[in-house]
Formats: C-alpha cells, structure tokens, sequence
C-alpha cells in the first residue's frame, strides 16, 4: 500500500465535509464526514488540511468539490451562498501550500460529472453531461475525460436554462429557469398550485409535499400528481434536448435525490427528449441513472487531484 | 511561391460551389465559383477533383464544407436534402484517394466557424459559437480551435433548439423550433400575422415580406414590424442564453444574410441575452457581427485541410 498511488478527494457541502482517498482506480480506500467548520476561512482550511493530512500524508495530489464556482483563470472561489466563507478565496492554492501537493479544486456538480464519466454510469463515453436533481438542479459536463469549465468557470449552469417563458421569477434575474421549476421547491410550488385547482380531489390533499410523495402519489395513478411530475419531465426533456442538440453528447446521467424516483421518472424524461431532439442525436445518446452515489463527489474530486498531478 | 504552404477550401451549396486557394495565415490567393454538378455523386466528385487540381496541384491538405453532416465515427455524408447526391458518401475519404492529400469534410455552419475562430471575429478566443441567420438557423462551436461535432458529428444543431412552447411544428419533428421561427420563412410568417392583426394599420401593408423589408420598417418606427424584430431577438435570445450558461463562451459570433441588420438586431439579442443568462457569464462573453463574409466557408474548409495534414 505504501507504494500504491492515492489521492485525496474532499467534498465541501453547506453543512458536512465528505472526504476520502482513493485509489488510481477510482476506488475509495479510507473516507471521513464531519461538520464543515464555517465560522471563516481559516478555520476551513484548517479543518480542511487536518482532514487531509488524517486521510493520506502520502497522497500525491488533493482535488476539493464545492459548492460555487472557482474562477479558472484566477482560481478564485465565487458564488457560494451557501458557505460564504469560501467567497473570494483561492482556495486550490492555499491548499496546495499547505499540503506540499498538487492541489485542484472545482464546483461539487463538476467533480460528480467528472466521477460519473470516469467510473460510473458514463464511464468509457467520450462526453458526458450529468444533471444532479436535488434542492437545486447542478451539472457539469465532461468532454475528453475533463470538467468543460468554460471560459472562466461557470460552464454547465443548468439550473438556469430558461424552460419556461411564462414562469416564475428565479433569483438569478431570469425567469422561468430549470431549478425553479423543477429545484424541489418548484415540485412543492407546482404540486400546491395544482392541488389547490384541483379543489382536494387529489391524493396531495392535506400532505405535506416534497417531489417523493409526489411521485408517489403519481405511481399510485393520481392523475394530480401525475400532471406534476409530467409537467418537470417535459421541461428538463426542454433543457436535456437543448444540451444534446448543442453538443451531440453520448450519455447523460442523472443522479441526486429526486432521481431516486427512478424509471417512473427517467423513463419520462426519455420520452420528452426524444420529441424535442434531432433523431440521430437522441439515438446516439444514452440517458441513466447515475452509479457512484454519494460517492460521486469525493472519487470526482480524487480525479481532479490525478488530473492536477499530471497522472490523468 | 512555390515553397509555400498552400491549403484548398472548398464550399459546396445547394446551388454553386466556392473554392480558394488559401496560404497558412489564412489569406485567400486563389478563388473559383461555379455551378454545382449535382447530377450524381461521380459528377460532383470530378467535379471538386478538377477544381481542386485546377486550384492547386502542389497544396498540402484539402477541406470541404457542405450542407449537411458528417458521421465523425464513419465519415459519411448524411442529412442533405438540398444535395441529395452526397448522401451516404464516404468524401473526405473520396477525394483524399484522388488528390492524393489528406483531405477532411465537414458541415458548412461549423466550416464558417472554424474561419470566424481563426482569423475572424473570433479570432484569439478559446471558444466560439458562430451564428449563421439566413433560410435556415446554423452553428458551429469551436473548442480549443477545433471543430467541435460530438458524438457523431451532430453538434451545434441550433436550428432545432427548441425556443417557443407553443410554438409552430418543424420539419424535424418537434416543435418551435428556432429555425422554423426565426429562419427567413419564420420572420416572414409572424410578420404576416401581425400586419393581418393589425387590420393593414402597418408599413408592412402591402409590401412582400422578408427580414431586410421587415427590419427597415421597424427602424422607420413601424411599431407593428419592430415587435417582429423584437420577438425575433427574444427567440434568439433564449437560444443564445442557453448555450452561455452551459458553455460559458467566449464569443458568440452571428453571421449570415439576416444578421445585415446589424447593430439594430444584433443589440436587441445582446440585450436579450443579458436578461436570461448570469452576470458572470454575459459579462465573458462577447456577442459581435462574423468578419469574414462570404469567404468563410472556403477559409474554414482550408483550416480543415491543415489540421487534417497536421499542420494545426
């Protein structure tokens, strides 16, 4: 083992730190989840270099998910709401300083896709878009076995594709994007709009709405629910077939929480790509539930790190 | 002279084929422009034999633009229908066995691209999207100075991103399609029930409707033109927005015999797309007119042509 390459994936949340090292073969040796320490900066990089010095004094390069942007031409973290303590700081550098090793850091949706495309549901596909539906929609994009970043970062904003020019302001300045559809509040707001036409002949009535009671209830045949989860189908098909017509990707996976809901889902999402995509496209893409769990942010991460250790 | 690098760029259309020599700084030495014979496939092969030959015995590589795709995994023509007489043809392959140099072909859109990336109004950016408004919507995205056609050659199909939900059905198969709303056809179609809405109270009355008319019209005031031209640069709006937030280009490039219009349309879809993408994004990329003209689908053939023999 000691001879044996390893690298250091970390998995910044809002609340939980996730870290492990990993194997070259994409394989999580050792792992440890801990409450992220948010008071400032310093006290995340300290919590951060302890973790990784705990995890693999060895390790020959160290890759970090986040929840925001990182600037790829100053390496400079931004739009994190979420962890404003991170806002500002370039935080690969100040990693790589104290740990002696090659050090990478991306957006938590980029490293997922990236784990994805390289050991996971899109493994041995040239490119791969990955949607994660959760709280919000992220996604990242892996063309030629790395993260597409774009010009300085922000590449694979999916959340705020504008699906619907009729719908509710975001509060991204736009209107109508996919997370505010089909983020988990969308669901609950969409559900409760429909519910309430519905005047309570609806299954919906009087619980408590979150997408899995939805879908549910939708498996269940009512036709209220039903509507709803036809209804976010039909507007991430608008935002998957935009992205396959652009960029004639060959496996699009999807993972996170509301993607539990699993076929019944998919399956519809399927459907309402292949109405609004070229044929030849939709045939050459493959669109499946993601592999690596809650995995996939720390394998993705360790990837980053191979990558920023010239091993990728 | 004769020392000199020299690349052949051949642009074959529905109704005339281009050709130009070009050197390695992508400068036009030589050109041609002729009817094509689209009898059959042999017809139109010696054809681009003879004009090749007659253009440059001593070139170094060869490339084409054509309309229609390429399957990068096969090499063969698909999706021509106004030169059906390629269809299922192998032509790079095809000519680079009578001309004896390495030969690449490609769709036109991306052609265009490529030269608008590489010595256009792209020229400099990591990446490029190139608009091309005319009959139909097409586009080609340049990575890295390279073509980027996806899993199967595909990529950049813009013309069937779909942009209006309610909008008209599309030859394709779906719906509100771009192309089917702001090809020429498009414009002229909303323009013609917006003046009947209207009940004649329009300089539009009257008149035969295209783009140019269309744009004259609104910029001499005709309220019932410039919403035309308004909506025009919504649609395009979304379909521009889409493609920043997931890409994060550098610049967007528009072209083509619509994009005449100049600074009245091309500021309404720039501020179009400022209202529909993040800040960051809009603020990285640049939105201008395509330099090039009618000479950058022979520039961008030729630019095939040297990264084909290697030599870019």
């Amino acid at each position: 083992m000691a001879d044996a390459a390893h690298y250091l994936g970390l998995d910044i949340g809002g609340t939980f730190l996730k870290a492990a090292r990993v194997d070259a073969g994409g394989q999580v040796v050792e792992r440890r989840r801990e409450p992220v320490a948010s008071g400032d900066a310093g006290a995340l990089l300290a919590q951060l270099e302890t973790v990784a010095r705990g995890l693999g004094g060895a390790a020959r390069g160290c890759g970090v998910g986040l929840p925001g942007f990182v600037d790829r031409r100053t390496g400079v973290v931004h739009g994190v709401p979420n962890l404003r303590v991170l806002e500002g700081v370039a935080l690969a550098r100040e990693l790589s300083e104290r740990l002696g090793v090659p050090t990478a850091a991306d957006n938590d949706a980029n490293a997922a896709a990236l784990a994805e495309a390289w050991q996971g549901a899109g493994r041995g596909a040239e490119s791969v878009l990955m949607l994660t539906l959760g709280t919000g929609v992220g996604a990242g994009l892996v063309l030629g076995g790395r993260v597409y970043t774009g010009r300085s970062g922000y590449a694979g904003e999916f959340g705020h594709l504008q699906v619907k020019p009729d719908g509710v302001p975001c509060g991204c300045g736009s209107w109508g994007c996919l997370e505010t559809e089909v983020g988990v509040a969308g669901w609950v707001r969409r559900a409760a709009a429909a519910r309430e036409r519905a005047g309570g002949r609806t299954a919906l009535a009087g619980v408590e709405l979150d997408p899995e009671r939805i879908v549910e209830a939708a498996k269940a045949g009512d036709a209220v629910a039903l509507a709803v989860v036809d209804e976010s189908a039909a507007l991430l098909g608008v935002a998957i077939a935009f992205a396959l017509d652009l960029l004639n990707v060959e496996k699009v996976v999807i993972g996170g929480g509301v993607a539990a809901a699993g076929e019944f889902l998919l399956g519809r999402i399927r459907e309402q790509v292949r109405r609004r995509t070229f044929p030849q496209i939709f045939a050459d893409a493959e669109i499946v539930p993601a592999a690596l769990g809650g995995d996939a942010g720390v394998v993705g991460a360790a990837r980053l790190a191979m990558q920023a250790a010239g091993a990728a």
